[in-house]
């Protein structure tokens, strides 16, 4: 079943070896180990949601245990919550649409009632989108869970219709049945939806290839409070406003989406992942540019810095054989600080061969040092296992978070190097210790994401706790948007990252927004205080009140 | 110089040979031809023009020509009332801003005097985006070309920064000078500007590389009613809306773009059109769809239809040539309704020559008979001059006209079919015969853009030529829209296509399109008419008063 105050399925359970607790412990100190009494029960957290408030509708489950599963997402500050038993504030209820009328119906009830409604896909938000504001209106979740149907596969032009609420496996077995795969794999794809993947502007592991969620989202239909909006299919177009794009990172602002239209490929009959290593960023660096802008059809690049990459061999278990590997590099000129990129290839066996050698051939001429596909094997097998150290680590008294940006070219460097130091001075005001590293997580002809890691120790006490990442949190962002990078590459806004989305729109561009969401949700019920940054203050008491409740 | 009422340079002339005259009079009968004499003269046409009712303002030119050379685009209609002198409206007045601060200027100067404005790049729309609007309010077109340098060239990132008025030509020959290229060549590309693309959504022939102007467009400043909106560069967001999405196609309804940075690459080392033959439509749409959906990093393809191959040949001269090619075509098993595929392949040497191989494996599968390079050097040679077929065909008392749409892969042959057949519909009303032929000018793995041209005779009278040309824009329009295409792939909407976007964007779509534009314009100034359908009215009543004229 699922966990509902952690990462993914209560059987599923990754352990952190002896060496790599050491590893932490020597960056940033031992920590307390926690077990299960130290943490909320889920009938605690039941037991404190307020009565709802709903007028009863036959669509909407009004449960506790319900309400307390659809309350928070995956973001630290929510986990803590859920944890240390502060939740807050609940939605009054949760509401399990199984078609596009049942949610107009539901529409027409927030709008009578004045019920602030919240979307819900997969729960897996980052950023706070599904924060319940404390105000006196009711709150709705609204789960799309339930229609997740693929409705129509068109072979000839690549075009699948799904209900919006399709998880990521099950979207991929619908597909798979058929020969096809979308091929959008963000690391949260166990638990998320297609519709999440939509309104938040996702953007998957091996987005090279299948490009990110705006490349693949052809058409969709969308319930808002002013009406439908249907949005047909056409390979381009140059008629006027492209409406897919004010659907794209609309968050819930603006209405639900009930059904989406994605452009599928046939599953490749091959698919590869080799890995390469430098001796330091620079040359790294410049050999991922170079193979960017080459845009030489592989399916991912994923370049590790100096401090990733020695953390990811000291948590891989396998002392010998990692032993045996990093004397091999050192020789090979690969010492301390050297770099891991790993590369993607995935389609016809002939045409993605090609472009591995030619990318390989790209690679070695910056130094890299080819060490073929084990590395990358290792990598696939895990890349949705390893949200789940997570859980292991909160269990071993750390936490771990996560901040994401892009960037252009210029910028790269200096923009990971000041999100590091952010988090360090920041964590040191609590007098803590971080251990930071960074990987570029997608690779552009123009710039790169720039996803930095963050671990460090719990307090163990909610209050510290929240202080702790609130600090960290405020720094990284801030040192963020000085370096010119947007607030997010691939988590979306939420509340978290409002209040900095003015930094890049620009007041005209915040206000632009403002009158599209007007104009499609007039009565502002639609997912209030997420994703424009003006309703910033709301979201702000309505989460210090959440800490003090 | 550049001609006034007719395509491109007036020192260029494309003759029609004995023979293409010939082909043509027997598939739609001889027409008269006709000399200067039989047009008005820029004179005549100058007379004409109203004194202005502009305010005096030190950056707008009231005099007659300068008002004349920017009253009309290039779409027939603006074609007929410029060459019978029937022009109707001009602008009041054109502006030649220097700066985005000159820009501001002229908007406030528009806001206090009530004037409309028209922006105004190279002129070179085909749907009636420049037509000025018969109404008591003033009209101010406002030159964007003084705009025209080069700002910045960021290397590492690929990013060059334009003043948004650089025609085509003066673009690549300021990035030439650094190694670089945008690629984006569109038809019109020597005399349309960066901005015109953009607010357009123009698409290059060589898109399938160099991408669609949306994908090339990273950043700029666009100068509005309600402030100035300025969007920053990232690589990729997930933050919220994406504002160069709101700028793109806005058609001058929302500001006047004044810088654009796009992304542009180094220019290829190596570029080759290859041709293939097909013995007839089928096979041909199969194998280019199979082309597009292997995704092998072509530059172009383009194929031609069974007639499209036929009139290309018939009016390419080198009658022995092309009777050679024609036999051994033949023998090849394409003879009568045998259809050209063009394909190009651009970039560093070794990779571009990899993807014309597997290409070329691939199209003859489906029976393709690959021809070599001649016909792709002369397709090169040629790319921008074909448009002078026009100024030609009008000497000789023949009108060409073109239409274009995109859609998913099973309704192409369809529409192709409905779009030519309602043409010929139309024509025969007027007792006319048109020569209709299509080529699928860009393709996707979704499916392709359609793109039908027209010949027919000149009446040799301005209303039976105007109404020719309204029975067969409506009948191909609506074909268009039944047939589920988008009314524009490449050419925009303007006034013409406006009474067609509402099918394909829904209520609730143009709603929300007016929604934006009514922000950034609160007073209705920009453009008004143009590209939403509920302004269409007033146009239709200015343009009969314009033919009443």
């Amino acid at each position: 079943m699922r966990r509902w105050n952690g990462w993914g399925d209560d059987t599923i359970h990754f352990a952190l070896a002896p060496d790599a607790l050491a590893f932490l412990a020597q960056r940033i100190g031992g920590s307390r180990s926690r077990d299960a009494g130290d943490d909320a029960s889920f009938e605690q957290a039941c037991a404190a949601v307020a009565p709802s408030r709903l007028p009863p509708h036959r669509l909407i489950d009004t449960g506790a245990a319900v309400r307390v599963r659809h309350a928070l997402g995956q973001s630290l500050p929510d986990w803590l919550k859920l944890r240390y038993g502060r939740i807050g504030m609940a939605p009054d209820g949760v509401a399990f649409p199984e078609s596009a009328d049942d949610v107009r119906e539901l529409l027409h009830y927030a709008q009578r009632y004045r019920v602030a409604l919240i979307p819900h896909g997969g729960g897996t938000s980052v950023a706070g989108h599904l924060t319940v504001e404390d105000s006196a209106q009711p709150v709705l979740s609204v789960s799309t869970t339930r229609m997740c149907r693929l409705h129509h596969l068109d072979r000839e032009s690549q075009l699948a219709t799904f209900g919006a609420g399709v998880f990521g496996p099950d979207l991929e077995a619908q597909l798979r049945a058929h020969g096809y795969t979308l091929g959008h794999f963000p690391q949260s794809f166990e638990y998320s939806t297609l519709g999440g993947w939509i309104v938040t502007r996702s953007s998957g592991q091996q987005s090279l290839r299948y490009g990110r969620i705006e490349q693949l989202f052809a058409g969709g239909v969308m319930e808002t409070p002013s009406g439908r909006l249907e949005i047909q299919t056409f390979p381009a177009s140059a008629a006027g406003t492209d409406l897919r794009e004010i659907v794209l990172g609309s968050e819930g602002r603006m209405g639900i989406l009930t059904e989406a239209t994605v452009r599928v490929t046939p599953a490749p009959e091959y698919e590869a992942f080799h890995a390469v290593f430098y001796p330091d960023w620079k040359s790294a660096e410049t050999a991922v540019r170079e193979l960017a802008q080459a845009k030489l059809g592989l399916s991912m690049l994923r370049l590790s810095n100096g401090v990733e990459t020695q953390t990811m061999l000291a948590l891989a278990g396998h002392k010998k054989l990692i032993g045996a590997l990093e004397a091999y590099l050192s020789l090979r000129g690969c010492g301390e600080g050297k770099c891991m990129l790993m590369l993607g290839t995935s389609g016809g066996k002939p045409q993605a061969r090609a472009a591995m050698a030619q990318a390989l051939k790209l690679a070695r001429k910056r130094g890299g040092v080819h060490i073929g596909c084990k590395m990358g094997d290792k990598w696939k097998q895990n890349r949705f296992r390893n949200v789940y150290l997570r859980n292991a680590a909160w269990e071993h008294g750390y936490v771990i978070d996560t901040v994401e940006t892009a960037v252009d070219w210029p910028r790269v460097e200096s923009t990971m190097q000041a999100v590091e130091a952010a988090a360090k001075q920041a964590l040191a005001t609590h007098g803590e210790m971080v251990h930071t590293y960074t990987h570029l997580s997608h690779l552009y002809a123009q710039g790169a994401s720039v996803y930095t890691t963050f671990v460090y120790r719990l307090a163990g006490n909610f209050d510290e706790d929240m202080a702790r990442w609130r600090t960290l949190k405020g720094a990284v962002s801030q040192a963020i948007v000085d370096c010119g990078g947007t607030i997010s590459h691939q988590h979306g806004v939420g509340s978290d990252h409002a209040p900095y989305l003015a930094a890049e729109k620009g007041a005209a561009g915040i206000a632009a927004m403002a009158a599209i969401f007007r104009h499609f949700d007039p009565q502002g019920v639609m997912n209030p205080g997420k994703l424009l940054p003006d309703a910033q203050p709301a979201v702000a008491s309505a989460q210090a009140r959440g800490m003090a409740a």
